[in-house]
Parts: C-alpha cells; sequence; structure tokens
C-alpha cells in the first residue's frame, strides 16, 4: 500500500526520533496570510521598521505561525490517528524565524503509556522546530491518546515523562539583540507597559470573530496540517468540519490585542487544553489572566505570565469564567492557554 | 481598563494630531492576496515588467491596497465609535508604495460640529499615510458621525473645514518617471486609451461578483481594521456582519476593469458615499461615468475623472441609474465614489 | 463600446497569434496562497532547501500554479463565449518559474471547426506562456467549443489538428540541474521511489477536502481568469457557481501526495477532461492509475505517466471506476487527467 495510514500506539518506541516531512521556506506570503486569517496587530511582527527600532532585524515571522508550521509537520506521523490532544508542556521559542528561513522539525518520543481498556494508549513527543542551519527554533512537548490497530500488541513499559509545570522565568530565550528601552508606546497601540500590569488582574478582550470553514482550512492548510477531521464534511456524522485547535489559539491571541498589545513576543508556551470543539459559526472570543510576571537580563524587557481562555458566544461578563462546579471546563470554554510573552517594562 | 474602548466625539480637538498604531510592512504577500480577493487585473500593478516599460522601477502596491492600509490604522482612533462614515474628500496619492515598505499613518483634527441632539457630532480628520522615509504616501479627508459617551460634556465650538467639491487637475501628482509613450495596449487588455473616452459616457462593466463572508473579513483584517461589525456576527440583531466599505470599492474599483483598463494609477479621490449597506451574498456590479479629464506634465499620460458606481443585484441595464425621484440613492446602489485617475494618450 | 464581449467563433483564424493581457509578476505570496489552497506538500515546491539539495537554486513556482496563471491569461480571449472546455493534449513543462518571474502569454489558432448545428464551432488553440526574458515556460494544447455570434458568418474550412495521445517519454523536459541522487526520502514524506510503482497499480488517496465559495473564488481570481460563470451567483438559473475545473486539478493533484509524495515536478499534461461539474459543499477525493514508466537521461530521475482522477462524495473504495457500462463517465467522476511527472529513481 502506498498511502499513509499513519502510525498506531503500538508503533512507537520510548527514545526514537522521528524526522517529519516536509521542509517548508516562509516569506511575506505567510506573514500576510497570517494578517489576513487573524486580526493580529502587534507591531514588532507587523513592521519590519517597528522591529528594527527593538534591536532585530526585522520583523520576525509571527511565533505562533512558527509554531503552527512545526505542529503541522508532525500531525501525519503524531496525530493522524489520535483520539485526543491531551496537553503541552516544555513549549520554548529558542530563535526567531525570518522570511526567507526554511523550517523542519523532528519529535522524540519521551513516553508511552498504554491505556487499561487495551484499545488506546497516551504518546509523548518532544518536538523540535529546525531552521537550515540546523539552529532549533522551537520545542514544545505534546502528548496525545493514539488508538491501537493491533489490539493483540503488547503493552510498552510505561514511561510517563515528568513535566514542569510552567517554563521557569530563567529558562526564557530572549530574542538576540531584543532591546525595548526605545519602545514606542503610540506606534504599538496601547500605553500599558509591564509594571502596569498584576498579577491575578482579569482582562476582557471585548472583541469577538465569528469564524467561517473557508478560513480554518486556509489556515490549516497552510501549516500543512493534514488532519482529515478538519477538511472532509463527510468524515464526522454530524457533517461538521472540527477547527484546528491551533485556528482558535491563534485568533483568540490576535483577540488579546485589545489589553495586551505590548505582550509582543510569545516565548514559552507552559501548557493548554482545548476544552470543548470549536465549529464554523461560532464567535470566539477572549480574556486573559496575568498568572506571573518575571524579569529578563535584556534591556527593558519584562516577561509576562498569562492565561489565555477562548470562548464561544454573543459578548458578555463572563470574563474570568473557567471552570463549573463540577470543577470542569464550561461548555462555552474552547481553550485554556498558558504563556509567557516579553513586554516592555 | 486595558482594553481601549475607542474615543467618543467629546474626546477631539480640533488641531490635535494623533499617530496611529499600528506601522505595517507590505510585501508581495499583500500583493497575491489583493489578487485573490479581488479580480484586480491591472497591468502596472500586476507585472514588475509592465511597470518598468511604463518608467517604474517596479509594480507599486495597489492604490487601494494603500489606501485601505492607511485607512484601517485610522479605525481605532476615528470610527470605532462611529455612527456613520460621512464622506471622503480633497485624497491625493503622492508617492507609490513599494513591496518592503513600511506604512504608518496620523490624522489631524480639522472639524468638529456637535449634532443638534447632544448626542453624537461631526469629526473631520485629515488623515496622511506616511513611509519609512517619513514621505507621504497618501493624504484624505474623512469625515464621520461620532457618538458622544458623556452627553453632558459641552458642545464644542463648530467647526466646518471647506473641501475641495474635487481636486484640481492641477494638484494631480503623477508617479515621478510614469510615462506612457511605450504602452503596450494589447497586454494591458484593451485599445481603449484617454482620447477614446468622452465626458458624460456611461460604461457598464458588465461582470459581477457575489461576496462571501469570508473573503469581506480576510481583506478587511489583512488592512487591520479593527470595526467590530465587520466580524463578529452576534454584533447586530439581524446576525448578518456588515461588509467594510472599502471591499466594496475594491471590488467595484477591480470589476470596472472591463472597459477601463487603461485606467491605471488611481491619484486623487474626490469624494464618495457608501448608499447602502452590502452584506455576504450579494453580487456585486459596477458601472463608471466619466465626469473630466484633463493632461498632465508627464509624457503620454492623460488623468481621467471617473464616478465609480457599486451597485448589487443581478445583470440588467441598470447603468447611470443613481439616485430615485426623491433625489436619494436608490437602494440597490452601495457606492457612489469620485476619483482621478491616469491613462495613455 | 468599451467593455470586451469575447470572441465568437467567427472571429478566429487559423494561423493567427494572439497575446493576451495581463502580464503577473509571482512572488512568494503566490506560493503561500497556493499552499493555503491546496493541501499541496510537495518538498521541491515547499523548500528552497530541498530544492537546492536536488539541484535547483530556489523552489519554483508550483508547476499547476504556473500552469493556472498562464490558462487565466486565454480565457478573455479563448473562452469566455465558450460553451465547454474540450480537452488538452501536448502540454509541456519547458522551464520552472521561479519568484520573481513576470508570465505572459499567447496562443495560436491551430484548428477550427464549424458544428453541423451551425451555431457553435471548436477552436483549437496552441498556448505558450512566457517568462521575462521571452523563454518559454510551458506549452499546451487546448480546444474549446464557442458560440457564433453572428449565425450567417461564412463556416470556415475546417481544420483539424492532429494531436498526440501522449507526451512522448523522449520530449519531456527536464528542469536543468536537476539530480535525485541525493534525494531524502524521509524529508519528503514517503519512501516510495519510481521502481516501486508498476504501470497499471491504482492508488486510492483516501483524503477528501470539502470546497467553499470562498476557495475557489480566491484561487480562480488569483489566476486572474475571468469566467463569468465562476464568480456570479446571478449567473446560472440555479444560482449556483461552478467551479474552475483547475481548482479541481490542483486539489485533486495536492491530494495525491498521500501515495505519490516523490511524484515532484509535473512535466507534461498528456491530456484532460473535465467530467462532470464541481460545486461548493462537493467533498473532493483522488486516485492515481499508473499508466506508463519511463528514463530520463538526468540523475536519479525517473518519469511516471499518471492518470489522476478526482471524485466527489463520501469515501468508499470507488478507485479506479472510472466509466459505466454506457462508456460514459460515472456521475461521481469530476475528473480525469494524465498527465508525467518526474520522481527519484
Amino acid at each position: 500500500m502506498k498511502t499513509d495510514p499513519g502510525r498506531f500506539f503500538e508503533d512507537y518506541r520510548v527514545g526514537e526520533v522521528i524526522r517529519h516531512a516536509v521542509p517548508r521556506t516562509v516569506s511575506g506570503g505567510e506573514r500576510a496570510l497570517y494578517h489576513a486569517l487573524y486580526p493580529a496587530r502587534g507591531a514588532i511582527h507587523s513592521s519590519d521598521e517597528f522591529a528594527r527600532a527593538c534591536g532585530l532585524p526585522a520583523a520576525p515571522v509571527d511565533d505562533l505561525a512558527a509554531f503552527h508550521l512545526v505542529f503541522g509537520k508532525t500531525v501525519p506521523d503524531i496525530s493522524l490517528n489520535a483520539v485526543a490532544n491531551l496537553g503541552y508542556a516544555e513549549g520554548r521559542w529558542l530563535a526567531p524565524v525570518w522570511p526567507g528561513d526554511t523550517l523542519r522539525a523532528e519529535s522524540e518520543v519521551i513516553g508511552l503509556r498504554q491505556n487499561s481498556n487495551g484499545r488506546s494508549g497516551v504518546v509523548w513527543v518532544r518536538t523540535r522546530g529546525l531552521n537550515q542551519r540546523g539552529e532549533a527554533v522551537l520545542e514544545y512537548v505534546r502528548w496525545v491518546m493514539v488508538r491501537k490497530s493491533d489490539l493483540d500488541a503488547a503493552a510498552p513499559v510505561p514511561v510517563v515523562p515528568e513535566l514542569a509545570g510552567a517554563v521557569a522565568a530563567a529558562d526564557l530565550v530572549v530574542p538576540g539583540g531584543l532591546d525595548f528601552t526605545g519602545y514606542d508606546f503610540a506606534l504599538a497601540g496601547e500605553p500599558h507597559r509591564w509594571g502596569d500590569y498584576a498579577v491575578g488582574e482579569v482582562i476582557d478582550h471585548v472583541d469577538g470573530a465569528t469564524v467561517e470553514e473557508a478560513e480554518h482550512m486556509l489556515a490549516t492548510r497552510l501549516w500543512q496540517n493534514t488532519a482529515k477531521v478538519h477538511f472532509d464534511a463527510t468524515f464526522r456524522e454530524d457533517g461538521r468540519r472540527l477547527i484546528y485547535g491551533g485556528h482558535v489559539i491563534s485568533m483568540a491571541r490576535a483577540l488579546s490585542f485589545n489589553g495586551l498589545a505590548n505582550a509582543q513576543m510569545i516565548v514559552a508556551l507552559n501548557g493548554g487544553a482545548h476544552a470543548n470543539p470549536c465549529f464554523a459559526g461560532d464567535t470566539i472570543r477572549a480574556w486573559s489572566e496575568v498568572l506571573d510576571k518575571a524579569a529578563t537580563a535584556a534591556p527593558g524587557v519584562g516577561a509576562i505570565r498569562l492565561r489565555l481562555v477562548a470562548t464561544k458566544g454573543a459578548a458578555g461578563d463572563t470574563a474570568g469564567a473557567l471552570r463549573g462546579a463540577d470543577g470542569k471546563y464550561l461548555p462555552g470554554v474552547l481553550l485554556d492557554l498558558d504563556y509567557w510573552a516579553l513586554m516592555p517594562l
């Protein structure tokens, strides 16, 4: 058989490294599409001039675009037969991606645990995105539940990796040369600096975006993500296409400009859950909570740890509401993401 | 509060200059998207080679793309709380925008007049788009009706600017180096030259384009226009998203290629009205009327003043029909735009 | 009349050469859009680095993107009044198209035959796409049935060109420098090499893509294809927009990555039929049949001749089913395309 059925749970071995296809060169085209698909307005990613004023050689590719590109490459090898995307941890952006760079990806299997039902298991991988010089541009751990194909295959010795609850501030990598001492708050869109945010503060980002089938498919294809459920309306019994969770991440992050315009660059992904599925016609909204703050060694640059929550539905006073009395995510919650960003002091 | 509620009528002062966020670098990505979103076929904007044969260093970014980029930046500061977009005047394109350029924008408040109801007022601004060298690439006056937030705020002394009914031909700025003496009409798509058009002539552009939600949102986001009503289906009671008027302008202008293929570059915006709202599912058509003609100092280059009217509905012999017996725009009219373009003699 | 009604059957003369408008410069923007519109993953077109490892200076523009760009230019002159697109033959890609290249097109009328009903006729043209150096980048023969406008116009002397059933392997043009001896199968996405495919083998490409109005219009406009029926929902009595056949070609070709990841570059189009119309909401699937194999003079490079069939509907075991007992295409068949591609030995 020439087509790729994807890997099943019994096909993974702890310690193996999977080199993913297909390498991809990015250009101004990806940047323009990112800005058409999401209301992204972060000044460093929008303007070469603004980026230069902050010590960078040019505007880098959006951090989440780099993430989606790397993630997409892993889908055929990691999650084609996944039942669920369970979590992220220890994600770090290690170097900016510039137009003209070529990205590839590889994943190391770092954990395996068969489920008690014997029909599936959890696979943990540490994925790294690499540029054309072999430098890692980002890395993250993801774990997914994957079906078994051969139910008689022996269960592997369980290996469950110990993962940090959050990336330590000391481990954040600030892009070389970044300097916020001359930061232009008016051009960036908001006056709020690092010192203006308090741990525990909740920000309702106000704006909403109703999503369309054409948009999420354009986005997901752009990242060469091949998961069938995003594209094929005949795949699910209800005839709906499930929206790639990364589309919700990028939409929510872009909406969070309104209140967090100066949370300029994402440098770590501490964790994340796709709480409920998103479908075309849903109106995505977002709120954020400040979880932590830290200094960095870069001039004028602070780090801020944020919980980004995407919800669906009409506007309302629901910012801050995350879980019900039963401890489960509320039905309108789509995403609960925990990340570190850099902000001018 | 960290989010931006936008300015209200009482927040403006005549003479103040507002620097708008966020600067934006354009590339071939924006050009490709513009050509995917609109049936744009103007040869100078489509082909570096054609542009060079006309004395330019390369194909500039589409004139209306530059306009939308600048306009989009003004939305958070000027029209987030606007009730209506009332008009444009004295618009001029002052220098081409090239891939790689970074645009920013600033607006001077040039007029204020509170409405007699005390609940809103009209704000006039003169907006300028600037490139990375600080050179103005375009300017225009726009006036909008903006709500008051504090109804007790005192009414300002009324200042109503005197605006030209049209940009005088002598004030048109022809891009440096532009030379149409070797113009290739076959490659451009039509044989009609400046001398072939008569003042009063009406051209039915024949073609129609049915618009989709995904398209107008991609376009409007690409220009970083943040007006909620274009994106959030829960915002209006009828659950529809209002299409950005600039989407209609670009669609109609692109449709006008059929009959005006050689009206190559827009150099002035004399005025414009968004006569009726446009929604997804509408089929946009266009007709033009030649309003005036003028010589320019550039070799082989004439100027033509055109009324561009966008309508919705099925094809029919309605070219030239604009207003009813009551003087109001006909219900099928979406746009009434008055501009100057450059055309080979 | 300033607008172009298009040519009718009586307007063509055997031997005339039509220079088509509008030249077009391509960039990374077109590449990014192609990857957003189709699940294209061919490594040579995705990655500059992979292309360099195969002896090319950079990743070329996707072969079918170049085809659509050239095809689109011919529409206003060849098929605006076409009743049917009847076939393709003798198509060859002659040189890669690189970002920055400017394409134009010209067509020679090589055949004419009026239909017996006297109301229409068949027009054969040989179209060539040319870059800014005047080098042909591709050529193909297409024939279409075109309406007569003046039914009294005399029928031309019938000229029916003799066309090859397939491009001979000896006539395939391999891009200069192409060398697959160091081909990285892991990065390319599949291990199957030229020797692994057998003539007669049928491959079910498994994946499906449900198409949306916004997507096919974005694509078709990107190629500056002006056929009204793709854009104007009021044009057909049933209110549907017919999807450009080239959209189905590119979708099917991209879906065929799953099983033919190493069929890297298209070098010939032997023939093709748009068997049934495609509309938004259809889910496109694809299967391929290996028709022939041939050696080439380039190091490590083999040629493979493939039938690519696009179908619509839910997944099922229909790979290989093409025609009914009556010899007609099955109702679910959208496309039957015959092409040569290059594959590592």
